[in-house]
């Protein structure tokens, strides 16, 4: 052992123990004849003290201590003078007797300190000296504790983790495969998972009952920031049970973390369903941390010649409490915000209720006050709220920019505190999408989710309208997680997959292969699939899935630190039957 | 809720209830005018009774059930007449009011029954049936709980569990990678990991002091039988720490495990060197369930007259307890044992230690009573006992024969039970071995072995005699971990790297990533990485890791369930810039 104690372990108790200390050099001080070094381990920064009086030759040799040598110093654990009430070790200091320079460190490219002066590029570059930094360390203790925190849960409710083979086969829908040549089988390829859905099925039906998996899938993407090329599932499934049972068990799961991590007792999670969250906040992920939930106005102001809106599908608004402050520039600039082509609106329309209870509104030559004043009240809103407006030809667009306008004075006002938590369901998705791209319909979950028992008659006459036994869990405006039942029976499987437009040989070719097994006896059962790195970002209060990945992946999905992916020596291709092919441009 | 109890917790204690179940129809029989059906789920299995007197309706509909149906049954507990003390169960059956086929199921390709009719290649095509039988079930069970378990012993101890990257990049040196083509990055290709080896090390360098990770590694090589392409290790590694700490937080966890699956107290592990363990079993990975330990015997038979014995550069032997009423028959077939070319002894040598304490050879002719009672003596040997003896020109050879032969005779005596556990560290491997393909040195671990420190000035005079700090667990003859202490140190990494024969450049192209990330001031640290697979596999009885892996792959690397690898769509390896080439033959 190199030592009796950790760096942050030490306190007021044990002044006078003589203990062994090992860590980085993380700050050297020289003040009169002493020297400080703050020691620092995973576990904390601890003082180190030589005294130039007492020892000097130990001083001189403190005082060639460079940043982040290694260090392993013993000595007397002492009271300091003067105390550091900021850290845990801070009332006392260790007088070092002997001082071993354990590895020398050369300068570190950027300060290892939570205000670094790294930049992003070079600090992914040196991951490694990055994670020194305990901001970034705290985030991946963090997702240890999350991880081992669900597999407690889910093991006390009889869930046993079952791994699923990485090296898998090339799924017809869904996104694009990464994928593996085999050399055994020359010409023919593996496809890594971009989740164990379908293995997830079969263990279902091999009568797994619970399974459960923390597991990395894969999506070869086009990358942002919240997205990367391997990313990490919580993947669950049950048999025997409803849709009511899949709530309960995963909010049971969610209040377990919440409590055992942040030590919060969550209230019970309102349900929306899929309709009410896209008419109230435009999104089917509502950041529900804040009310602001839309208005529809288009009874109220249509037809009173403002053209913008008598041409208009839709006219809806939200009301921001106390923001009729805002400055002409404050609201030119939220216009500015909405017109920009990401979000599309043409422009917006504002309206402030004065101290008087007057409205002012930027459409004043079109609208009498009778007419603002009913606009006032389909918000209940108060003197010194702001009211501000959308249109569009499209309801479902226009309510998609009014969601992000939405979220932006939610921003703008301080509602959407990172500490702060709103968790809920979102039940009752549709079936079906319509794809203009393929000009059918398309499963909007996948083509294995269940409609609800009581929609099936409209496959036949509706099927647009059909829900299904789909849901999310929302924190925050994030979906963390989302599942559905899934269809057991073969004649319903059979119905839903006509109306997705394949004829049986067709639904045989894509799906056969779990259509098969299902002939032997499947459960009724049903899943979700939350992501991790999504959950732990959210519990860090992170923007980015990235800070809480130990080593990850650039938008051009590279691996900047170990600098993959990379060229292969050309015997290795031979030997996997492969060529590659660089085009002209 | 489909249920109100699984098949496996009802007893007569809850006689009179009214429950319902579901599950799968295991068996069905008639008797006079009863059917009993044996409903099955992942807990057990309940009997189900249906009287044609009572109500001959749902009787009827119990007779047209099938093997397979998913079935949900609703009636009352009931004490059975006759009991089946082999069930836990087996005291009460079901009197069903109430029976619904949750889904029918197509007559099963083979038995779902642990003694099965069905074959190997048919059994991993419907592997999800396969996975119904209990036997297969609980192996996967198992495993869940030895992970869950590592999990909670090494997170009580201060571990943190960290997700390396699966997409990495191609390793110069070690066993053949997969690789996988970047869309994005053209002509690239990322590989996937053999072990997070640098990985965790980089995290030592990070500061995370104890990391583990169960996790998935993958090697393009011949297969088999304990061999698969994607295999599971628990890696581990800490900072801070010499060999004697890894051994006895890993003895801990080892101990753990044992307690809380198997409700075992195990001995201290005993330690025996590499070179005790060839000298004494010739194998690294001694089974120690039995002694039957080597005694050489070059210097009491060497000199008599045997020509196959005095040209011999290594004669050994061991002693069969009890094993002298051996026929004729049985050992020539020994014999015939170790000469098949997989062993290749040039014969063997026995010696039976009669009633009398006469011993009887099949060399008689060349020595005398007295050397005879001298061989005995070797070996404490009594009346009753075989003495098996092999020689050879090559004594690591000869020792691997019979070390084989040792095995066998082990098994058949009976030495080997399953449900007996022999545990132990062996030690001081050497740092280096000979290698007659590159003769040259080799790394026996891998470069960043530390040597022990007091066999360091034996690098510059002896290099083939320095033992290293690794160490492997053995259990019942299989290697279920393995590691080392890695070097820290740059100058003596140096020096390893030149007795390999790498000059400082070729040192620094093939391991200067590594080299770099330890300038910035790398710890002391070590650590050992499990064979989960092999881990589970010894503690479930099974001579195969494949039957504790849930969709195993098979000796070309295939899934046989879900037919991969396959063939790409031409789209696919457009836009991956490759092609495949097919050669001819």
């Amino acid at each position: 052992m190199y030592r009796t104690n950790t760096c942050g372990e030490l306190n007021i108790a044990n002044v006078g123990q003589e203990v062994t200390l090992c860590g980085w050099a993380q700050r050297i001080r020289k003040m009169g004849g002493m020297t400080f070094i703050d020691i620092r381990d995973r576990y904390g920064i601890t003082q180190l003290v030589f005294s130039n009086e007492i020892n000097a030759s130990l001083c001189e040799q403190a005082n060639r201590i460079g940043r982040e040598y290694v260090l392993q110093a013993t000595g007397k654990v002492a009271e300091r003078s003067s105390k550091n009430a900021k850290n845990p070790t801070g009332e006392i200091e260790i007088i070092v007797d002997t001082l071993k320079v354990l590895n020398e460190a050369a300068t570190p490219p950027f300060t290892i300190e939570d205000d670094t002066d790294g930049g992003d590029d070079l600090r992914m570059r040196y991951r490694y000296l990055d994670l020194r930094r305990t901001c970034v360390r705290a985030n991946l203790e963090l997702r240890h504790k999350m991880a081992f925190e669900v597999r407690k849960y889910l093991d006390e409710h009889g869930f046993l983790e079952v791994e699923t083979p990485v090296l898998v086969n090339s799924t017809p829908e869904g996104a694009r495969d990464f994928v593996v040549p085999s050399r055994m089988n020359a010409g023919q390829f593996y496809a890594l998972p971009q989740s164990p859905q379908i293995l997830k099925q079969l263990l279902m039906v091999s009568g797994f009952d619970r399974y459960f998996q923390i597991v990395k899938c894969f999506r070869d993407e086009d990358l942002r920031a919240d997205r990367q090329p391997e990313f990490t599932q919580i993947d669950c499934e049950m048999s025997f049970v409803e849709q009511e049972d899949i709530l309960n068990m995963f909010e049971g799961m969610t209040r377990h973390l919440f409590k055992a991590i942040k030590g919060m007792d969550i209230p019970v999670l309102p349900r929306i369903s899929w309709h009410d969250a896209m008419k109230y906040y435009g999104s089917d992920k509502p950041d529900t941390r804040f009310e602001m939930k839309f208005v529809e106005l288009t009874d109220i102001l249509k037809g009173y010649g403002f053209a913008v809106f008598d041409s208009a599908a839709y006219i809806g608004g939200i009301c921001a409490k106390g923001a009729a402050s805002y400055t002409r520039k404050q609201l030119d600039a939220l216009t500015e915000y909405v017109k920009r082509p990401q979000i599309g609106a043409k422009g917006m329309v504002y309206a402030r209720v004065e101290a008087d209870g007057n409205v002012k509104s930027s459409v004043d030559k079109f609208y009498s006050q009778e007419v603002l004043q009913q606009l006032k009240a389909a918000f209940q809103a108060e003197a010194g709220d702001l009211i501000l407006i959308l249109s569009g030809d499209n309801a479902d667009k226009t309510r998609k920019q009014l969601c992000e306008l939405r979220l932006e004075m939610g921003s703008q006002l301080g509602l959407r505190d990172k500490n702060k938590y709103s968790c809920l369901w979102v039940v009752d998705f549709p079936m079906y999408e319509w794809s203009e791209e393929e000009n059918r319909l398309m499963a909007m979950h996948h083509p294995f989710t269940s409609p609800k028992p009581e929609d099936i008659p409209l496959l036949d006459t509706d099927p647009a309208s059909v829900r299904a036994n789909a849901y999310d869990m929302v924190i925050n405006g994030v979906e963390v997680g989302g599942g559905s039942i899934r269809i057991h029976d073969s004649q319903l499987q059979a119905k839903v997959f006509e109306v997705l437009g394949f004829t049986p040989e067709k639904a045989q070719e894509k799906f056969g292969f779990l259509m098969n097994a299902f002939k032997f006896g499947a459960p009724p059962h049903g899943g979700l699939a939350y992501g991790l790195d999504r959950f732990v970002s959210l519990f860090a209060g992170l923007d980015s899935i990235r800070d809480c990945i130990a080593f990850p992946k650039n938008n051009q999905g590279r691996d900047m630190m170990l600098n993959a992916p990379g060229e292969l020596d050309p015997s290795q291709l031979e030997e996997l039957n492969i060529t590659t092919v660089i085009k002209s441009k």
